[in-house]
């Protein structure tokens, strides 16, 4: 099936994709940076960079952090965190839905052995 | 302001995002796959092998090519072409009318120095 796949370009502070929103998600989850980078085989630095990042282009911080060592503390998304999450989700959702027939069709005109599910032998 | 950009993934058959659509219309306007290329500085072999890619895995080809020597020949974009292109732009434009509210609310918790457009010294 047709999906989309989509990025907010946001000018001069960058473009948001699916992979930042779904590290917020984990680190609402997992209440770490650190677990929440493990989640997707990424390394803290690389999960605190990425989390950095977005902290510093919004008029708030998305992540915040709470004492007791580097990787000992815990990390909570903010209120603009989740607002942020969820204007991110309901774009998807939006573009999704409102692009279905069009997605349907791009789907329909795809060579069938593209286009069908491989199955396995019976 | 915040604005989308968007691929379809295709499952097996791969993506197709605003890179391939719009060499598929320089091809349109040029007559020639290496006229398109050009358009994105990209070689003659680089805007075949997105094309070969495209080609292959609709039912039918995106694009044409004539005899006339390998940079010779013209290129059209076939009726397939042309409606694969259409649907892209179509998804593109209902996407972002449908995703609209939330895009502004992105653009507006951004950090005002981010959000606004530098302007050069009076």
């Amino acid at each position: 099936m047709a999906q989309l796949s989509l990025r907010v370009d946001l000018g001069e502070a960058g473009r948001l994709g699916p992979g930042k929103i779904a590290l917020l998600e984990a680190v609402r989850e997992k209440g770490s940076i650190s677990a929440a980078g493990r989640v997707f085989g990424m390394s803290y630095r690389r999960a605190w960079m990425l989390i950095e990042a977005v902290n510093t282009i919004f008029a708030e911080p998305l992540v915040t952090t709470q004492t007791g060592g580097r990787h000992g503390g815990g990390a909570t998304l903010t209120a603009l965190g989740e607002t942020v999450v969820a204007h991110f989700r309901a774009i998807e959702a939006a573009a999704e839905s409102a692009a279905a027939g069009h997605l349907d069709a791009l789907q329909t005109a795809l060579k069938p052995s593209a286009a069908e599910n491989v199955q396995p032998p019976v």
